[in-house]
């Protein structure tokens, strides 16, 4: 993981989390498994049942609860949090419950997992819990000039993969959907990425299940096939979507396109510091209803993106934030018509004084490959 | 994911789940992320924002609410479980909240994501939690025949990996153990595995830290290189931790790596119907404290295994509970002197009314490999 945070920036964040804590009556946050802990101090927890958990109370140093056999692992920074490493008999929620047994109000990280959760409600009956996302993804939400070079990065990546898409270098027709994704993960890795997070490969009326598990299917001449594709690059991700026909695509198929092709741009220039995030939804969403495939439409616009593939700000009706300078979203319309076609269409976009800049410039139209 | 549930299946899992939670006193099960979902009735919830959740009351018929755009992923089993799908604007946890309105205590899954439990108590106050895994688990635990084949298959693909590093086949000299790392992962995928869940590769000193993440540490003449191992075939799980010398080891190695072959050793044996869980960590354990490395035995000696890389029972001090017929487990010990070298050697047992059978039997010797 080429992913660093020196104190000076662990400190500044972890002082800002203070304050929002301060503003929201949160006594502690607790920080296991997902990217809040990797965001303030630049190490992730081990998904397993060997609990790890920084402890930040409000008014104190944190302390990073953690396996004895995990803390080598630790690039420990000076000055920020110290070490409680537990032996494999003892009880890390009760070592945890010690710590926060003065506080009223905890904040748990979203994926910490439930069961210990479960265990520390046992152990600390009177503390009330919240949600860390509301003081971290405050923080997260914007982004920084680093975090906006490393998703600069990650999308040019992902674009070489894209461009190898259109000219034809994957090859597609007689190959399943699994080989082609198999296929496309070596290439995100090979382009720079550290990880691949997904790689939906779906053909023909499979494109029309907007998370097809790409599988078996033989990718035939004649048909759309829907690319939707992204990993993590220096702890930053990538995501885009594109859509290729193995032929001529009808004259249904090519006019649908059209109107996807406009709305997606459309929801892109929507994203102006000022409007609300749902406007950006609403944006997209207006011109395929317009056409008459508002039905088809069965998701929102797009998902905030950043440390995580999906974080804060949705774009999504009724979420009325206004985007800020920072703010890091996909715009990702799709027409999804089911047992016959399916096409999304996927840039990541980053709002700055100067308007929305996209991270995947690759070309937006549904290019014939017939390799 | 080549892996089904039929309805005959589901239904008895089910059933067997009723029979638990009625003597538990629990009346209705929460499943997410993690795997009681896919044991219980063949499906992977996505580990994203949008929640997905089976709701097993005691005494109705389960719920599947789910992401109306992950709807069509869902392979239904009729007479099991019926589908709620929710839409982009709705809130799926006052869904699962209406659900349980009649519900005392709710048993909630391992891995479920904290942020849904946290929405949970908000819409149900009056709910008391425990851990699905008291019931679940109990199941999951006692391997049926077609898991324990499963597990077999999956231990044979991960000793053909075993092999090639025992042959040097895989080039380890002047390599990174994050090159060496990945082109084990290639190879567990090649052998048959449909994901690698992870391949620890840590030379020398790094073998010391039992949880090392590969890096750029190039590989010498003349050092140890520890290599764990695994993945996921057929929704089953292998796991393996082989060693191997690059050259002739120093005696001080070769004689601690003896005593870590018969600790390994007296640990499968110890894998008998009626005998402790924590019995197994001690046979081990024993051996390893009585040459005075005890101090560098620092973690238990082994996890229960099946479609979850670490799951119950768990090989360690305190648990007392029986091993039963079915029980699938590692048996792992290690010895690791920080600074200088590690060393891991681990098998998964199954035991059986014949005694423990291993399901890696590739050679448990210190190879020398000069490739």
């Amino acid at each position: 993981m080429a992913f660093a945070i020196d104190a000076r920036v662990a400190n500044s964040r972890l002082d800002r989390c203070r304050e929002i804590m301060a503003r929201r009556g949160v006594d502690v946050l607790l920080l296991s498994v997902g990217h809040d802990l990797p965001y303030l101090v630049g190490y992730h927890a081990m998904p397993l049942e060997r609990l790890t958990m920084l402890v930040v109370p409000r008014d104190a140093d944190p302390v990073l609860v953690i396996p004895r056999l995990e803390a080598p692992r630790v690039h420990e920074l000076p000055g920020v949090f110290s070490l409680h490493a537990w032996g494999e008999t003892e009880d890390p929620v009760g070592a945890v419950a010690s710590l926060v047994r003065d506080a009223n109000v905890a904040a748990v990280g979203d994926q910490m997992w439930s069961r210990f959760l479960v265990e520390l409600i046992n152990h600390s009956p009177h503390l009330r819990y919240t949600r860390a996302n509301d003081i971290v993804g405050e923080l997260r939400m914007r982004k920084d000039a680093t975090e906006i070079a490393a998703l600069t990065a990650a999308g040019q990546a992902i674009d070489r993969v894209a461009r190898q898409l259109h000219s034809g270098e994957i090859p597609l027709i007689g190959r399943t959907e699994a080989a082609v994704s198999a296929d496309m993960s070596a290439r995100i890795i090979a382009e720079g990425h550290d990880k691949v997070n997904f790689a939906i490969v779906a053909a023909g009326e499979n494109a029309a299940s907007p998370h097809h598990h790409p599988g078996s299917r033989v990718i035939r001449e004649g048909e759309i096939v829907l690319c939707d594709f992204g990993g993590t690059m220096n702890g930053y991700c990538s995501d885009t979507t594109r859509c290729v026909f193995t032929g001529t695509p009808s004259q249904e198929v090519a006019e649908a396109y059209a109107v996807l092709k406009a709305a997606e741009a459309a929801g892109v220039q929507a994203g102006v510091i000022g409007r609300s995030c749902e406007s950006v939804d609403q944006a997209a969403r207006s011109i395929i209803e317009a056409a008459g495939f508002g039905e088809y439409f069965v998701h929102r616009t797009g998902h905030g993106i950043g440390m995580e593939e999906h974080e804060d700000p949705y774009m999504v009706a009724g979420n009325a934030l206004p985007i800020e300078a920072g703010f890091a979203f996909s715009v990702e319309p799709g027409i999804y018509v089911p047992g016959k076609w399916g096409m999304r269409l996927e840039d990541i976009v980053v709002a700055t004084n100067d308007g929305p800049v996209s991270m995947n410039n690759e070309s937006h139209d549904l290019v014939t490959v017939v390799a």
